[in-house]
């Protein structure tokens, strides 16, 4: 959990990181709020983008766009300024991590595209309130993720494998987690698969790529969704002149309730 | 109805109006098929488009985006060629409607990017096997489709208003229909409005811009979905230099299945 003197309003929140006062994961601030995967795109490779996401829509669910002369999501977050709102980014060059700073207006340019994509924080919070128990969640950790062999349809120059996160969940609630999940397209919505890691090219459940390990007991299936950190082993596979993402578990926090964009 | 004579395979119809021997409206054709409209661009407004798209999804829900260099929607028809595949097509330039074809392979350019969004015949086929009696779907007429004063989400060089068609329910069905078509996110969804004609901006609800008249009983409601017509309101409104789309209710025939598309 987040320390309790932290605030629960993510404009408060935001304004913190804008000052470089918080630059932690975000698990468990903010509860109720969507939080969101960033990518940031030059112009020339926006389309390719915008289109890798219409067709991958499990790991990149599109929340919201920000055309190139904006840095300020104005329906998830009015007020926000993406360079400077999240706790931490990466910055690739030629799909190379060459930095992981707090502020990304040394790297802004006017042609910038923003595109936040939802992040299963969201149906975390639904599967908690159904009473399926997400560790991590409850202990400020990070989600097990995991690069798979399941191959994401390309669009242009963009293509690479798809990233999961990995959920334990006992055998009588998958039925559950499923439908609460699938509630949630806008977060990644229902699984990708249950059950075999083998079966999409996860050798160890318990050595995570990514995030922090999370253990899988005797009577839980690990269950597995796409992650939003898939855009990140694509921008390594694809190789942009340059690209700029959130760094993962540090989130941007928007005003939205999870609540906003359950499907109907 | 369709003539008896007509073949059920989408592959045979297509094949028909490639060789122009079927140029009329394709409503109630192919039974069980997703048919759909048809946007095509040059890449230069590509991106403009398709983010309107992703900003509009009940008026413009995508199916599948055909890259430049390319007339052949892979996923949705196989083999098919998006230039000669449907029954009649529309030509704008600079938002004037200039001709209308049965056949674009004098227009088409390489860099052409061609998108494929639902129709709400789906739904409809849906509706009908409810018990949900749609007279126009019946008779092979076409919807009625009006020019609301519901403004779309604005997208680069894109803005206009939002085409609605209106179908008249029964007072003890409406429920049931929204019920259904929100099961049908990719062809429209849950309706924009129902009831009262005048809070959308339409005068007079047995006049409609286009299509056929559909009458609204003493014991009817009209209730109003989104409806693909809107990227030609869209264009007329933002002159794009060239911009092809498919004619009125003489729509693409896909090989899917419209289950295929229902939401999970």
């Amino acid at each position: 959990m987040p320390t309790p003197a932290l605030p629960t309003d993510p404009r408060d929140l935001r304004a913190m990181m804008r000052r470089g006062e918080l630059s932690g994961l975000t698990s468990g601030m903010a509860p109720g709020r969507v939080q969101a995967n960033l990518v940031v795109l030059p112009r020339e490779q926006a389309f390719d983008f915008l289109l890798f996401c219409q067709r991958n829509p499990k790991p990149c669910p599109l929340l919201e766009v920000v055309e190139a002369g904006s840095s300020e999501p104005r329906n998830m977050a009015p007020g926000a300024d993406i360079r400077s709102d999240l706790p931490r980014y990466r910055v690739y060059e030629r799909g190379e991590l060459v930095e992981e700073p707090t502020d990304i207006s040394h790297a802004w340019r006017d042609d910038m595209v923003s595109f936040l994509l939802g992040c299963s924080f969201t149906f975390e919070a639904a599967l908690v309130n159904a009473g399926i128990r997400i560790p991590h969640y409850e202990t400020g950790k990070n989600t097990a993720m995991f690069v798979t062999s399941i191959e994401t349809e390309p669009a242009g120059m963009f293509s690479g494998p798809m990233v999961v996160s990995m959920r334990a969940i006992p055998q009588d609630k998958v039925v559950k987690a499923v439908q609460i999940t699938s509630r949630y397209p806008a977060v990644h919505g229902a699984p990708v698969h249950i059950g075999d890691p083998d079966a999409i090219g996860v050798e160890d459940v318990h050595s995570p790529d990514l995030g922090d390990v999370a253990r899988v007991g005797e009577s839980d299936v690990p269950v597995f969704w796409a992650c939003g950190v898939t855009p990140q082993a694509v921008a390594m596979a694809s190789k942009p002149p340059l690209m700029i993402t959130h760094s993962p578990g540090h989130m941007f926090i928007t005003d939205k309730l999870n609540e906003d964009v359950a499907a109907l």
